[in-house]
Order: structure tokens, then C-alpha cells, then sequence
């Protein structure tokens, strides 16, 4: 029975990166499916303890080739710019009919890496959770981090129909909703609505004086609250989509000129107008 | 004995626009001084039943005269660019002992209005206590607005130091800690900290397009939660604090730019180290 066959599945979920996101997954699964083996990649013993004395997982991998190689699932949580090596990777080790998706920000070049290894590609769906925390760690996953969140899915060209519909089904066993686009519209949409704003988040914050600090009030604080994010991660998804973040920064800078023009001719009434297109904006958003 | 003078102290209140931050004050103070008759000003029936039905205060009045003639404080919580015309007026109606106040945004220009007029400056001290919302009105003021927020009072220089610690008592009483600048140091600094930021808040949110608009995740609806905010209001702070905001956009536009440059130019490590400054200002901020 088909009901049967979907309470079995996925017997076994490999988690490559337990952080903030990977261990989310983690605690999302153990919610839905009690009976799947969780499996952690870790490579030093302290963190092998940890995880296993948290109980994000049942068993911790000493190797890829360990932690992959008899699940349905394996999910790669690795900063962007080491996830498709990862993938690459898992394909080596795991079971035929094992579908291989990510978490990572940025989708093009993932999409486009993994494409040349055909026996990686022939298992992964690329996809991003839209959910995060400027706290990161696996001390800070939480099993509801996906819930009810987008679950962007991105196929290549060649993924089968099969292994699709195996990614968007894992996916909402986290507790998400999933949507599909290409690679190339999810790097656009996520370079304007994520990206950008995160780097405008942290010019906010870096540019601000001493002086002027200690009078930071509850808008600064949640306008800065990403700045407070990894660098590291950071840097890696800026640099997996520069093109079309400096896109967007191109257009932030023409609005500010178009914002400093409004101020600098006492246009009170094209402010209010400005400022009042922003707020609609801000009423149609999620 | 002094102790039962400050406890007499201020009998009677009144508040000037009893939107969020006006009846915040009200509430506040019901806290601390339950004996203080609270008057709040409505010039129609309507607001006058809510003002009564909610609490707020104890008794509404119809005009400036009858709401200020018998208080030891009077509180001008009008949005900034009507600000110092309340103060001209309450001055005219309240005891020669009377301490008005405000809760303005800006303080150069109110500050220097009121100057031109000595009856009212001998009785005003500005100020500007650091808390807010996006929401407005005052279904949705609250006991503990200004609990620990900065209250930043600002004295003109022909302020008297009796009026003066009289001011920094009355907003000590409303659950704020005080702290003193120059009306145009406040100015700049809140240019920098809340007005430009405000105003690039609004500008992330004016340009996300309809097709990126559902995938906002958390760092998208922090940093443009205050977009929500006011236009009237917002519009009328940045006509008052018109040049510290233009110089403070322009400082936008140039680490813009210097950020655009790091992504062109694919400097990775230069990225890294711009957001690890913008880290390092926000942990150290408040």
C-alpha cells in the first residue's frame, strides 16, 4: 500500500554540516518520522559527543562515505561554497535511489558544479529553506524552524520527475511548504529580498559612530539584527551571487540619489509620497 | 521635608496629543504617582470617550487653556513639525512654575522656535525619550514604553537649572533614565542612529519586487519592520532634520559604493573583513 511504502520513507536521513540548519532538519524529522536514523557527520570526537549527548542525531560518522551510505536521504548543510563538493561526494557513497538536497542560500553555481559530475546530479535537488537565525550553531536548532516556511526547490534541467517529487515530499516532512523555480530565479529573488537587505543591514550598523551608538533604539536594533550574522557564511553567499547582488546594490544607490534629491529640494509632499509607496510594500509583505 | 515635596510633585499632568507616546506617558506615570490627576487634550466628543472609557486619563479637555491651567507639567506629544506651537500656547494658559516638555524626534528647530518666544522658553525644556513603534495611536500605548529607554533631554541655553532637573525628575518618574546633550548634538546623532536608518529601512522596502515579495524571510521583515511606520510623521521629522539626514545618506552612498567596489573586484577577504566590522559595531551596541 502506498500509504505503507510513504510511512517507510525515508528510513534513514544523513545530515553532512549539524549546525543551525542541519540540525534543524534533524529535530524537524525526529517530530515526523520517530522511527528514521538520524546520521551526523562529524569529523573530531568533541563534536561526535556533542551531538550525540544532544540527541540531534542517533549515530555520528567519522566519514562521508560512512554517514551516506545506506540512507534515503542525505542532506548537505555546509556553507555555501563547500556544499557541492559535499554533494559531489555523498553521491560516491550512497544507495542508488538516495535523493541528495542542500540548504544553501545560493543555487546557481551549486546547480551548475554538481551538473558536470552526472552520477552526483542523477540524485540531487537543490533547495533552500527560507529560515534562519543570526545565531548559528547546532546549540541553536529548534525542531519548528521550518514550519510553514517556503522550501525553495530548484531542479536542474535533467532531474528526474521522480527524485522532484521526492525532494518537495522530504522537504515538507520538515515542517515546510515547498514552491520550485530554476537556479537562476532563485539567486535573482534571493539577491533582492535576502542578500541586499543583508548587506545593507550591516552597512547600517558598521557605519554607525560611538557617539551616536548609545542612542540605538528598538528600529536600529531590528534593521542591524542580521549584521550580527557569520562573516564567513556571508561572504561565501555574497560571493556565489555577486553578479546579482551588485545588481541590487546598483539600485539601492539610485533610490538613496533619488531619496537625497528629495530632501535636498524640501519636497515634503514627494516624501510622504515615497514614504508611504514603501509602507504599501511593507503591508503586502508576508 | 523634601521627600514629601517630590512626592507632591507633579500633581497634575497634562499630555498634548495623546497618540501611543502621550498616553504612554499617561500610563507610566499611573504607575508611579497614582495620586497625579492625568488630563489629556481631545478636541472631539469621540476621542474624549475613549480617553475616558480606556483610562488613559482622568479627564479630557477641549482646549489648551482648560487642559493646562492648573498643571505642574505639561508633556507636548503633537507630531514634531506642530510641536512648538503647542509649547507657545501651553505657555500662555499654565502656571508660572509649569514645566513643559516634550516628546519630539527632532530638537534643533523646536528648540529654536520657542526661543523666540521667552515666556514659553523659561518654561520648556525639550526631549526626546528613545522608544517607539511602528504601530501608532494610543490603543497602543503601554505602561513600560520608556522602562531603562534613554530620555534625551536637551536644555537651551538659557534654560535654568531648576527647570532643568525638574525635567530630568518628571522623565526619571516615567521609567526612562535621563541623559543631556545640545539640541543640535542631538540632532546629528539621531540623524545617524534613527532617521537615516529609518529611512533606508524604507527604501529596502520600496524596491522588493512582487516576484521576491513572498520569499522574505525574518532578516527582510527586521530590517523593514519600521517601514510600517508613519509617513506624516516621518516625513515631518525629516523636513525638521533635513541636512544631518542628507549628509548622513550621503555617508550611505559612499560605503555603498566602497561595497560595490569588494564585490567587482571578487575580494573576497575584503568582503569578509567589512562585514566583521559591521559584526563588531552591532555586538557592541546596545
Amino acid at each position: 500500500m502506498s500509504t505503507t511504502v510513504e510511512n517507510e520513507w525515508p528510513r534513514q536521513v544523513t545530515v553532512l554540516g549539524v549546525g543551525l540548519l542541519g540540525g534543524s532538519v534533524a529535530l524537524s524529522l525526529r517530530r515526523t518520522l520517530p522511527q528514521t536514523q538520524l546520521i551526523g557527520l562529524a569529523r573530531n570526537p568533541e563534536k561526535r559527543r556533542f551531538l550525540m549527548d544532544s540527541g540531534l542525531v542517533d549515530l555520528p560518522a567519522e566519514t562521508v562515505a560512512e554517514a551516506c551510505q545506506r540512507s534515503d536521504v542525505v542532506v548537505v548543510a555546509s556553507p555555501v561554497d563547500r556544499i557541492a563538493e559535499m554533494v559531489i561526494l555523498a553521491a560516491k557513497s550512497s544507495p542508488a535511489d538516495c535523493l541528495i538536497t542542500d540548504v544553501g542560500s545560493t543555487k546557481r553555481q551549486i546547480v551548475a558544479t554538481v551538473a558536470d559530475h552526472p552520477d552526483a546530479a542523477k540524485k540531487f535537488v537543490a533547495a533552500h529553506p527560507i529560515a534562519g537565525s543570526e545565531k548559528s550553531g547546532p546549540e541553536n536548532a529548534t525542531s519548528s524552524l521550518f514550519d510553514e516556511k517556503w522550501v525553495v526547490v530548484t531542479p536542474a534541467e535533467t532531474t528526474s520527475p521522480e527524485l522532484l517529487e521526492k525532494a518537495h515530499r522530504f522537504w515538507r516532512l520538515t515542517g515546510g511548504q515547498t514552491c520550485e523555480m530554476t537556479p537562476s530565479e532563485h539567486d535573482t529573488h534571493l539577491a533582492a529580498i535576502s542578500h541586499m537587505p543583508h548587506l545593507v543591514s550591516a552597512l547600517i550598523a558598521k557605519i554607525a559612530s560611538p557617539e551616536a551608538l548609545p542612542l540605538a533604539g528598538s528600529g536600529w536594533r531590528d534593521i542591524t539584527r542580521v549584521a550580527a550574522g557569520d562573516p564567513t557564511l556571508w561572504a561565501a553567499i555574497c560571493s556565489e551571487n555577486r553578479a546579482a547582488i551588485a545588481s541590487e546594490l546598483k539600485q539601492v544607490a539610485e533610490e538613496l540619489e533619488q531619496l537625497r534629491k528629495l530632501l535636498q529640494d524640501a519636497d515634503d509632499a514627494g516624501l510622504h509620497q515615497w514614504l508611504t509607496e514603501a509602507k504599501k510594500v511593507k503591508e503586502q509583505s508576508p
